[in-house]
C-alpha cells in the first residue's frame, strides 16, 4: 500500500480552496484537516471535501504528529510566524506569496525553515503556466541565445476592493511580485537595478494609500539583459498575462489564453471572446501542478521548485521598485539589504 | 447527505478508464464496480482509483440494486446485447458511439433502452468541446444568419494497427460517425443525402479490408445547407479537429488546441509546437463535461444531451457514406431504412 | 537604348483599365493605344494616363504595325474572335478568364494562337498572389510529401447584378474558373472527375437563370488526390479566399489578407477589421505580376506561366461541374470531349 | 489640363531613389531633376526613370524657377544647410529625419522655413503605416479610453556597418527618434520625461562609439500616460515593428507584417516564414503615402502631415535619452531647451 501524505490547510479563503480541491484529487495525498479563523464559514465546503478535521486553531494541525506538510495560506499578516512554527512542528511547509511585508521577519521566516531542515515553497504559481514554463524552456536551451530583452505584460481585470487596499502593501509586493518572480525566472540572472515609471490614473483611492495602479518597471539583470514590466490595475478585457524573451538569436513570444478558439466574421468585423478571465481561470492548470510539484518534493527528497530564496529576491525587487517610485530614480538591489 | 449516484463500469480498456477517473472526481458519484474480460489486467488500476468491486462478469453489475447507471465501453461487438440486459435490469446507460455495425441491431438496443425508461446517452465527447460549443452557440443565436456551408476537418494522427482496422467497420462507422454527428449539431438539421470521393493513400493495408483512409465526404441537409468533411487516417503533425459554419449574416470558424501559445522566431522562421496530439490531449475536458451531464440528467430527471435517436442518425449516415463509396454515387438517406 | 514593348488594350472596362495602369508603369513598356466599345467614356483616362491613341475600333490596334501585344479586356462573348484576329496580325495575346463559354470555339482561339506563334496568356490572377504562390512552392519542393487533399475557399463578398448573371455563363464558368485553375496549379495534376453539391441560398435570381450561389465541388486528381472547394456567391464579411493542402508529411494552409493586423480588446470582445474587400484589393499585387511575367515572357522568348491549355483545361472542368450539378452524380472529365 | 507639381531631389542615396521612384508614379507630379555628390553613380537610374537633369550641384535645383518643391534625401550633416537655402529660394521642403544633430541648428532650419513660409514635412514614414494608422484612430475615436500605457517594440534586422556608426549620431537621434515620433502621434500628448536603461550587447562597436545597442526607454507624457520602447539594433528573425496603445477601455495591438499567411505543419512542428525583413519591404506604402500627402498639401495648401515641430519634439527626446544614458537618471525634457 502507498505511503499517502497527510496534509494540513491553515487558511481556506479562496486560495486555500483551490489548493485543498486540487489536493484532493492527487492519489498520493489525503487533506486531513483544514483551519480557519472563519472556521463556521468553511464547514460545509470541507465536509463536501470530506475532509475530516476542521478547527479553528491552526496549532491542532500542527500539533497533530500525522500532518506532515502545511499550506498557509492565511492573511500575508499571519505568513511568518506560522512559517515559524510550521517549521518548529517539523512540518513542511506551501506558503503563499509574499512571505511577509517585511523583508527582515521574511528572512527570519526562511531561515527557521532551513534550520529546522523542512522544506519551504512559495506560491509562485505562474512558473508553472503551460506558456510560460515553455518560454524558460526556450531560454534555457539557448534557443534564442543570450537573453537581451525580457518583457512582461500583467494587468488585472479589476482592482480590488478598497479594504483589501488599505492592506495590500502596495502595487509591487501584492500584485508585480509575481512579475519580479518571472523575470527571474525566464532571464536565468538576479536583478541588479530597478526603475519604476507610475501612476495612478485609474482610480484615486490608489493615490489616497500612497500607492499606484499602472507602473512600467525597467529591470536591469547580473547577465547585461534588461527588463520591462507594465503592470495595470484594471484591463477592460480581462487578464492580461503575455511575456516575450528577445536574445541574439531569436525571441520567444507567448500570448494570453483565450476560452475558444472561435472567430465570428460578419458585415461589422472580426470577433472573438476575451482572454480568460482571471486567475483561477487562466492558472487553473498552474495551481495544480505547484501542488503536485510540492508533494513530489517532499515523497521523493528532491528539492522544491520554488524556495525561499526566490521568495526573498522577489521581495527585495518589490521593496526596491517601492523606493524608486518614491524617490524617482534607479534604485541598486544593494540599496535593499 | 447528498445522495450519491452508485454507477457500474462494463469494460476498462483505455476509454472506459478515462470514464471512471473522470467519473470518480465528481462528489455527486460513486464508481462502485467495473467489469472487464481481461479481469486481471485492471485489478490495479481499479485498486489505485479505490473502485470496490472488480469482476470478469458484467451481469455482477447489472444484478447489483444499488448500481443505478453503467457505463458501456466494451468492444462496439457486445454494445447492443450489453445495452439490452442493462435495460431488462433498468440501469440508466452511457454506450460508446457506434452502438452496433449493424443499424437493425442499433434500433432495436435504442428501442430497448426506451421500452426500460432508462436513459441512453450516446459517447459523442465532442460536443462538448469549448470550440465546437461555441460554434454550435454562436449558430443557434443567429448570428452567422441561416446556415449555408459546414465545414469539417477531421484528421487522426496515426492510424490505428492492422487488428484493430480488421474489426473497425470502415473508416466510416469506426472514425467520422464522430463528424457525422457533428455536422448534425452544428447545422441544426438533418442530412438527406451523402457523397463520397475516398482513396486509400496512406497504406495498402486499408484497400486489404475494403476500406480507405483518406475520404471527402459532402452533405446535403433538409434546411439546404451543403455540408463537407475531409477525413485523413494520418496527419504528420497531429489530431486536426477544426470547423467552420458559413451563414447568411456571416461565418464562424475554430482552430486546433495547442499545447501552448509560444511563437518562437529565429533566422530561420517562425516556429511553434504541433498541436495537441490525439483525442485524450485534445477532449480532455469534453470527457469529463459528457461524464458531468450525464450525471446531471439522471440526478435531475432531464434529458441526455445526446440520446439514442443521434447515435442511429449518425450510424445511418455512416452506412449511406459507405454505400455511396461503394457504389460511387450519391445516396440518398431514405435509402437507409 | 532599352527596347520597349509597345502594348494595345482592347476593351477598358474595370479590369482593363487595372492591366492598363499596371502596364504604365513598367519601364520597359509602352501602352501606345486603346479601344472600347464606349469609346467616349475612357477618354478622359486614357489621357490621364497618357494613352496616345483611343479608339472604338479594335482593328486599327491590330494593324498597327508597332503593337507587339494585346490584352483582351471585353466582354467573353468576343473574346475567340478578337484570339483569331489578334494571331493573324501575330500580335502576342493576354487573354481574360473565361476564353469563351464554348470549349471548341475556346479549343480553335488557342489553337490560332499557337499555328500563328504567338503567346497567349489566359487571365488566372490568382495564382500570382503572394500566399498561393507560397503554397504552390511549399507542394512543389515536397516539403508537406504527396498532396492527398486540396481544400478551396472562394466566396464573393457579393453576387454580381442581374443584368450581369444573366449572360455570367452560371458560376462555374464565371467565378468557380479561377478555383479550377487553381486546383490544378496547386496539386500538380489533372482532375478527372467532379461531383456538384450546389443550391440557389442566397438569391432567388440565381435560380431563375437556372444558376446556383452556393457549391461544394469534389475533385478527384490523376494523382490520387481529393479537392474540395467551396464557393458562395454572397460572403457578409467580404472576399473570402483561402486555400490548404495536406500531404502524405504535413500541410500547409494559407489565410485571407486584413488591412491591418489591429486586435482591439475591450470589455465585450476582442475585434479585427474584416478581410480584403475584393479582388481589386485582395489581388492588387498579383494583377501586376500577371503582366510583368507576360511582358517578360514576350522580351526573354520564354514560355507564359499560365498558358491556352490551362484555360481549357479550366473551361473542361467548370462545363463537367455544370454537368453534374444538373444530372446530380459525380461527371468523368472524358466526358467533356 | 492638370498642374503638374515639379520636384528636385537633392541626395539619392538608398532613400532619395525611393522617394524619387515613388513620386515618378504620381500623375500629379513631375521629378525634374536630381542632384547628389556622387553624380557619376546616379546617372544609368536617373534616366531609367526619364529624370532629365542631373547635377552635382544642388544650387541648380534650388535655382530653377520651374521647382516648387525639394526633397532632402542628402547626409544629415547637410541638412540644416539646405533647408535654409531651399526656404530661401521658396521652395517647400521634404526633409529626412532627423533635421540635424544639433537642436539649434535644427531649430534655426525650421524657423527659416517658417518665415519663408514654405512648407517642411519631416521623414517620419512609419506614421503612415497601415498598422500604425489604424492605432491611432482607434487611440483617437477614444475606443480604448484613456491611454495609459504605450508599447513600442523597434528592432532592425541588422547592425549598420561600422563607418555608418562612427557618425550616426547614436542610436536615439538614428534609429529610436522614429520610436519618439510614434510615441507622441499614438499618445496625442507631449513627452515630458525619459528614462534609459541601455547596454552594448551585440558587438563591441557600440561601446567603442560610446554608443549602445539595446535599450529600454520609458517615458513620462504630459496626460500622465507612461510609455515604453525597446530598442535593438539586432533582431536575428529581423525588422520588428509593433505596438499597443492600452487605455482605461481597452488596448490596440499591432503585429509585424508577413509576407505571406502560410502556415506548414510537419511532424516537428509548426512553421511560417519570417516578418518582412526591413524598412524598404514594411514601409514600401507607407513611403509612397507620405510623399503623396506631401504633394496633396503643397497643392491644396493644407498643413503637412508631420511638420518642423514634430521634427524637432522627436530630437529633443533623442536628446534627453541619451543625456539618461549617460547620467543613469531619469531626465526631463525640460532640460533641453
Amino acid at each position: 500500500m502507498q505511503h499517502k501524505l497527510k496534509i494540513g490547510m491553515i487558511g481556506a479563503g479562496r486560495i486555500g480552496k483551490i489548493h485543498a480541491e486540487n489536493l484532493m484529487r492527487l492519489p498520493q495525498v489525503i487533506v486531513k484537516s483544514v483551519s480557519d479563523v472563519e472556521v463556521d464559514a468553511i464547514r460545509e465546503w470541507a465536509a463536501g471535501l470530506g475532509i475530516g478535521i476542521v478547527t479553528k486553531d491552526y496549532r491542532e494541525i500542527l500539533s497533530d504528529p500525522e500532518i506532515e506538510a502545511v499550506f498557509i495560506c492565511s492573511s500575508t499578516h499571519a505568513h511568518t510566524q506560522l512559517i515559524a512554527e510550521a517549521a518548529a512542528a517539523k512540518k513542511h511547509i506551501f506558503c503563499e506569496k509574499p512571505i511577509s511585508f517585511d523583508l527582515e521577519e521574511s528572512k527570519k521566516a526562511v531561515k527557521a525553515a532551513e534550520d529546522a531542515g523542512v522544506k519551504l515553497q512559495i506560491g509562485f504559481n505562474r512558473r508553472f503556466d503551460h506558456n510560460f514554463k515553455k518560454v524558460r524552456e526556450v531560454v534555457r536551451e539557448g534557443i534564442i541565445g543570450d537573453p537581451h530583452i525580457i518583457k512582461i505584460t500583467s494587468r488585472d481585470p479589476e482592482p480590488p476592493l478598497r479594504e483589501y487596499l488599505r492592506h495590500s502593501g502596495g502595487i509591487f509586493i501584492d500584485m508585480a511580485i509575481h512579475d519580479f518572480d518571472m523575470a527571474r525566472y525566464l532571464c536565468g540572472s538576479e536583478v541588479e537595478e530597478v526603475y519604476v515609471a507610475g501612476a495612478s490614473l485609474i482610480d484615486p483611492v490608489f493615490g489616497e494609500f500612497g500607492d499606484i495602479d499602472t507602473a512600467v518597471t525597467t529591470l536591469k539583470f547580473a547577465n547585461g539583459a534588461i527588463g520591462v514590466i507594465d503592470n495595470s490595475r484594471k484591463a477592460a478585457y480581462g487578464y492580461d498575462q503575455r511575456v516575450e524573451v528577445f536574445g541574439s538569436k531569436g525571441s520567444v513570444v507567448v500570448q494570453n489564453d483565450y476560452p475558444n478558439t472561435a472567430e465570428i466574421l460578419t458585415s461589422t468585423g472580426v470577433y472573438r471572446d476575451k482572454p480568460l478571465y482571471f486567475f483561477l481561470e487562466r492558472y487553473k492548470d498552474a495551481y495544480v501542478e505547484e501542488t503536485v510539484r510540492f508533494v513530489e518534493s517532499i515523497l521523493s527528497g528532491s528539492d522544491v521548485p520554488v524556495n525561499g530564496y526566490d521568495g526573498l529576491q522577489a521581495e527585495r525587487i518589490a521593496h526596491a521598485a517601492r523606493k524608486s517610485m518614491l524617490e524617482k530614480r534607479p534604485v541598486s538591489l544593494s540599496e535593499i539589504p
